[in-house]
């Protein structure tokens, strides 16, 4: 797996109990996977020849986020390694202007977006669409960067100013709640789907996951067919985690992920088969896993860096507190705001294990004490 | 961890979630656990200065076996580390002679046992007990070695001529079937049962557990209470397992474990916290996790190594055929007879659960072809 982050250190988890041998290419012996996984390399995801180097001694590449270049994947490719996702699939989680017109080309349910390349092109698309509207670079964002909403033709022109990168507009979209969908797509076509859930965000970064997602059947329904279309369009191989919003006409696709994605990590705890064992699964071309939940409601809630660097007794005061409790750590060191942990509560009743799974994720960071 | 089998290499993956820094000493670096961990240092269990080196780089010493001296122990503990479980409590895993004598005095049901050294004490014994009678050197076996059934005098003459290690006999129990509950203790005291299990043994090795024992209620808190009350009062730090058999007057003891055990392998899948995370938890002294089950019945299969050493095909069809079934790899060589892997299945119906497991497990082994 290129990319040592928390995925690749969750999917080191998994790969010992498939007996399968796994290792990152890490930019630093500290990145959280790289602390775990023997033999890992060092290297830069940037550089065609680290690349290179690393791969030469796996059966097959993949990948814990989407930053390396298509031109090196294709050198890859063309070394003979197997690439999951290929890059012909990689390059519309990468770049959300193909991403954008491949889907909208194939009818998929999207926002109102154009390209745009100057504040007219976006004052003109705020005719239609309505102010504010969503700015966001084709390339780069994650986490709510790269995504800045302008209320106005001169703070859309501040934000292109002097920028040499590609842009698209999309409205904003009123919705009612937000959604995801993971799916696996394996090279000989099996694909899986695993409930919908609902995701909540803050300033762009994800707190919280709710599985099942608290929607009616039809629209879970409908959201898993989308999700299991884009796989098969796209041609994914791994998982593939759909971001969709939910608005009053039904469900409308956000941004895709292809790699296991935050909105699945409640499957580690709450379902049959976690999205970082399916992933392996699926990139291997080994038989895909039961999706199925282990209980009726699953809560997942991340921890974020807060003011303290030791989290310590936050952690024991939370064991001891709720046995049940499955908190999960990166080993990263902490920074505000950062994602350096998650915790998992499974179990018949949503606002309990809401209320549980706050509580600590609230505890651990350091915005409550008691 | 001393130690390097498939229980460490199962603590490795709880380890990553818990963000505990985990390594192990493996005799070889293709031991199960040392392909997955990284930095394992490669020494000599027997080897006081093996342990002395790798034990200074840790906070805390545990094992997933029983074979490293006393001795070694207490000089690990002379050179001021911490050794969990301690050797005062350990020496009734390794010891049982020890063991025996130790319960008996605190009143725990087990069998009748006597020390021997002469087929003639075994004779004697045998009027009281009846033949055939048990009889086990105190120390060093496993899975059923070191384990003899002997119907007469002369049998046991046979048995102990020439041998220059302690044996104890014990009646041959008229059981109903056997069971086995795990205790994870920690140095400050706090202790958290498992439901019993059952387990069902072949040629003297595990090969199936059935989660919970079909058992009546007031069995299973016997059991538990004894198995909480043999980790206290050995003063276990870590997972305990006790084995017992179910007889017409209750439970009586076999044997113990001070480990993560074979018979506890089906919580990873079936249980809020799994063994492994819960003797880390345990030897740590964090707070304990719920033992809870995730489901009405879990049955776990032990996959032995048969006549064919590649399983891949086979592991490809049991995936396909059954995408519920949980398949944990110990990156073992299959030998015949060896412990390479387990299979784990959940749910509602036992019926159906065995069916799977059983199956599954019998495809890997090679048993059965379809």
């Amino acid at each position: 797996m290129v990319g040592a982050g928390q995925l690749a250190r969750m999917c080191a988890q998994a790969a010992i109990g498939l007996g399968v041998k796994f290792t990152v290419l890490a930019a630093d012996p500290q990145e959280s996977a790289a602390q775990v996984v023997p033999s890992t390399v060092i290297g830069n995801h940037d550089n065609v020849d680290d690349l290179l180097a690393f791969a030469s001694d796996c059966d097959v590449i993949t990948f814990d986020h989407e930053h390396v270049p298509t031109e090196h994947l294709d050198a890859l490719i063309a070394a003979g390694i197997a690439v999951r996702p290929g890059p012909h699939a990689l390059v519309n989680a990468q770049d959300k202007l193909q991403m954008r017109t491949t889907l909208s080309a194939a009818g998929i349910p999207a926002p109102m977006w154009r390209e745009v390349t100057s504040a007219e092109d976006v004052a003109e698309f705020a005719t239609t669409a309505g102010w504010p509207v969503v700015l966001k670079t084709a390339r780069g964002g994650y986490d709510g960067k790269g995504v800045m909403v302008v209320t106005s033709a001169e703070e859309a022109a501040v934000v292109l100013s002097g920028s040499n990168v590609r842009w698209l507009v999309e409205e904003k979209v009123d919705f009612t709640c937000e959604l995801a969908v993971q799916v696996a797509r394996s090279p000989h076509g099996q694909a899986a789907v695993y409930p919908v859930v609902q995701t909540i965000q803050r300033d762009g970064i994800c707190r919280e996951v709710i599985a099942p997602a608290p929607i009616d059947e039809d629209t879970a329904m409908q959201a898993q067919a989308i999700a299991l279309q884009i796989a098969q369009l796209l041609d994914v191989t791994g998982m593939l985690a759909v971001e969709m919003f939910l608005t009053a006409d039904g469900v409308v696709v956000n941004e895709l992920a292809m790699r296991p994605h935050n909105s699945g990590h409640w499957t580690i705890d709450g379902a049959v088969t976690s999205q970082f064992e399916q992933h392996l699964r699926a990139v291997l071309d080994l038989p895909l896993g039961s999706t199925a939940a282990l209980a009726p409601h699953v809560v997942m809630v991340n921890v974020l860096g807060g003011d303290h660097p030791d989290m310590y007794h936050a952690y024991l005061h939370c064991m001891a507190r709720d046995p049940g409790l499955k908190i999960h750590m990166y080993g990263k060191e902490v920074r505000p705001g950062r994602k350096v942990g998650h915790v998992t509560v499974v179990g018949d009743d949503l606002e309990d294990l809401l209320e549980r799974g706050r509580h600590a994720a609230a505890y651990l960071t350091g915005e409550i004490t008691e």
